[in-house]
């Protein structure tokens, strides 16, 4: 261990689960240390992330117990590493992190997390770049390489007008795969239109549920990516063509996804989710690699994300006002 | 055409598409004259099925143009045929047959469908039987089937105690395969441990979902046959193993599949669903003839319909309430 690194640190810290940010404290806690294959970070950048939001609510893919330092990902410098030869190498580098799903996470000054997870930075890629690196460019890349893999003809994304739907949008428009987009207020439509998307539409237009299936039909969209669920995924099932399959990936409406036996009884749908931490397990070592490789490039491109507001770890709960009241209007980043 | 049939029949009309059997009325209609390729059958028997009330509520995977001869499936003889050797090799034969997505139903004297959707039906099958070969049978062996191919080590069923419920009970053990069925009243366990079946669980009992997660947990259940959707859909996905898959086959809830969506995000369970005609059409012509000589044989046995009560066309509204306040008591027979 460094003997320059402080006894303390602060970190935004969950005290219970569940809606609002009153379970949320600002508190001083003992800086952690690295055990064999872990790291110790100084945390630059960390990005609040809808996955985030369903963690605090408790619907998330684990708890942990609480108290717990709260964020998913981040970016920084390796300051000081456990024991083997994974950890050793990463030291003193500037990496994208992960948080583990047991330890602390990336809203602190710093963080202790499992070596494997973290992506050495080239020095094109900025620490704020860097801090979003994981969740949202990994996740469009799996989704659209589904989508390619299945030589589907065209997509359909919902939350279109979010940092993973515009991704998504950039992915399609670099790949030459035809895609409508779904946003779900009028003014969001020509904010995707900005980035070069053809077919986007509003799904709380009268006439929404029409145009779908008509787009659907026309461009032979049969695969859709699906981030609000709640009755949406039923109006796309039920507009969607018969053999259509709606991946589910996220719950920004927090309802139960909804819809007519019929579309998957009688039109031979199906829904199923997709969650990273696993796709990314079924992978090979060196289809890992490659991903990395092949992502890398793009966060300055395709995968780049718009940050609207920074704010100091202090002020977390401003912080993540700011984010849930908006959150087309780009990320909100800590930067502590 | 023969010279000794009549000119009129009577004949079970829906007239307009809802609930409640105002809609219904029996008619006299001129006798249909099959056309190439078809065949005209004197009706012998015809089942009521949950299809048949999909169907008439405007839920069905078709709908046919309004006032129409109801009735999917049925038993009968073949007293006249149209051009064609299939048609007229059916000559005189007894059949099982289903009608067609456009013409009469099997609710009536007479019924004109196409030759290659009639089974013909050795002395051993009853009339009865046979008239309740097709829908229940063939959905049941499919699902078992399909449980088998994937080697399942158990499978999970809704509507358990229903007539496809028990035929599907009954299979499982003839294939050694573990199974839990789900029953919506307590009575019915009782009943449905009397053919045979092991775990037999109630879904309205408070320590339901408690029981269900360990029953599935022991048993290595992760398939799962979903008749009833509506929120039970949801509460099969919660309890069931990571990788679970859910087929909807049936809504006997008429409520719209519901579930949270964390189940198939995180867990990687999917929801997916079968309709027979669909499996059938995707099957060649060779299978479709094995499957014939497999299921015939068990039509007195596993595959045999309980039947309650039978009732002449006249009394089509009594004999569908008969059937609608009691299902599990067994099958509702038209014996025009």
């Amino acid at each position: 261990m460094s003997a320059s690194l402080p006894d303390q640190m602060q970190a935004v810290v969950l005290r219970s689960y569940g809606e609002g940010w009153e379970n949320i404290t600002i508190d001083q806690q003992p800086v952690p240390r690295p055990d064999a294959g872990e790291v110790l970070i100084r945390v630059a950048a960390a990005p609040i992330n809808p996955s985030d939001l369903a963690f605090m609510r408790g619907l998330y893919a684990f708890e942990k117990n609480l108290p717990a330092v709260l964020g998913l990902e981040g970016s920084g410098i390796v300051v000081a590493t456990g024991s083997g030869l994974l950890a050793r190498r990463l030291h003193g580098k500037r990496v994208a992190c992960a948080a583990s799903d047991t330890g602390g996470g990336t809203w602190a000054e710093y963080l202790v997390t499992s070596a494997r997870t973290c992506l050495p930075l080239p020095a094109t890629v900025s620490d704020e770049q860097g801090a979003m690196a994981l969740v949202n460019p990994l996740t469009a890349w799996a989704l659209v390489d589904i989508a390619r893999k299945r030589r589907t003809k065209a997509i359909v994304q919902t939350a279109a007008a979010g940092a993973l739907g515009r991704m998504i949008a950039r992915l399609c428009i670099r790949f030459g795969l035809d895609a409508i987009h779904i946003v779900r207020r009028p003014e969001q439509v020509s904010a995707l239109q900005g980035v070069g998307a053809v077919h986007v539409i509003d799904s709380s237009a009268p006439d929404f549920d029409t145009m779908f299936a008509d787009l659907c039909r026309r461009l032979g969209a049969t695969l859709a990516f699906d981030a609000v669920a709640g009755d949406l995924t039923g109006r796309l099932l039920a507009s969607m063509p018969s053999g259509s399959q709606i991946i589910v990936y996220g719950a920004l409406s927090w309802e139960p996804c909804t819809f007519d036996p019929g579309a998957i009884i009688f039109a031979g749908e199906s829904v199923t989710g997709f969650y990273l931490p696993l796709w990314i397990k079924q992978r090979s070592l060196l289809s890992r690699v490659l991903l990395q490789r092949r992502v890398m490039p793009l966060l300055t491109g395709e995968l780049r994300s718009e940050i609207q507001a920074r704010f100091p770890l202090a002020e977390a709960r401003q912080a993540l006002q700011t984010y849930e009241s908006g959150m087309t209007r780009g990320k909100v980043l800590f930067t502590p």
